[in-house]
């Protein structure tokens, strides 16, 4: 697969640069996709620092009515509110939780991944990424847990990140299918922390419902403080 | 193949949804790529008006070196400048032609299209794109017809821009191969003037070089003032 993908690289370049470029037989012009798919494993050694990004910026809309539901291989509370990623507007869509976690950290995994989806006004997709640790015990997500198969609860979703806002950032992939690409992720450093029995409790839910980690290719790896 | 892909996306909408989506059978996860090509037509009726997007700025270093190149398929003018494009910065990569134009407003094409192709930190493309049409001499454009071949050439890019900075904004993808996905497209409303010699003049070089318009699909088209 790799080789294929390097040799449809070579010849893809070939035709671009050179006058192979033929307009009366567009059908037939190379398309290549899938080279930027999520999750992926994160080696901080390898990572640039960004000059031009600012900080996450995350305003939920906290004590109103959420809804938690389970969706067949994850739990979805749906909520409102709005973040400010790489000076734009996003809309919350969705939080969602993999276990253990999809993201990896120099080939290490977290018990739990949170998953905040965005989307702005032009519909591209951006993923906030959450890493849990085995630590405290967190009551919003002990809210989230109880509140399963409920119609609504309030859930006041800023306590589910971390106090420092440092990101990884890179262009990915939505991590189920339909696996669309053009997907902004912003992967916080510092993990929250969750108590053993709540991973526990999650787990009796889903476990292993994380898609393993995909080449990272040509991208670049961004890290902002 | 229209077909295939709603098929293709009714299937991923049932596997998300319902309880089908099988982690230990990931490499049998359905990917839907390719439904965000360019160019497109844009139906004016039928655009939105942005709520959060603000004007296109730009700052192209004039009065240095370019270099006008023959590729093969277009004319390439290289140049340093910068854009602020829905408030990040982009670094200007390269300018070129087509002819006719590739985008059309309202299935109507324009003589000429100039693509300032630019890339932010991650490696997110952005394209600028301004329609010509046919009225006074450009001549700045001339410049660049003039400096075909040879080696550099001082060009004032910003005066190949129109005064209004209006613009339709959408998710597309580059126009060549390898066609990749995940570009911004910034189509300003407002053309430029090129005299009827100065088409005349390009399309001795090139004529045809425009990509078919492609399926919009689910894409919402975003109008900014």
């Amino acid at each position: 697969m790799k080789k294929l993908l390097i040799l449809s690289c070579l010849l893809a370049t070939v035709s671009v640069m050179g006058s192979e470029l033929n307009y009366k037989d567009q059908k037939n012009w190379e398309f290549i996709s899938g080279k930027r798919q999520s999750p992926i494993n994160i080696e901080t050694e390898k990572v640039t620092e960004a000059k031009n990004y600012s900080k996450v910026k995350i305003n939920f809309k906290n004590n109103i009515l959420e809804k938690v539901e389970n969706n067949g291989h994850t739990l979805d509370v749906f909520s409102k509110g709005e973040s400010v990623l790489d000076n734009r507007k996003f809309e919350l869509k969705n939080l969602h939780f993999h276990s253990p976690s999809e993201h990896t950290i120099n080939g290490e995994f977290y018990p739990l991944e949170l998953h905040f989806v965005h989307q702005m006004e032009n519909g591209e997709y951006a993923v906030v990424a959450v890493f849990a640790k085995e630590g405290q015990e967190n009551k919003e997500f002990q809210k989230v847990l109880e509140s399963v198969g409920k119609e609504e609860k309030n859930i006041d979703l800023e306590k589910l990140l971390p106090k420092k806002k440092e990101y990884y950032t890179y262009l990915g992939s939505l991590t189920t299918p339909p696996l669309t690409e053009n997907v902004e992720w912003y992967v916080l450093k510092e993990p929250i922390e969750v108590s053993k029995s709540q991973i526990e409790q999650f787990n009796k839910f889903y476990i292993g419902n994380n898609r393993k980690v995909q080449d990272v290719n040509d991208r670049k790896i961004l890290f902002v403080k």
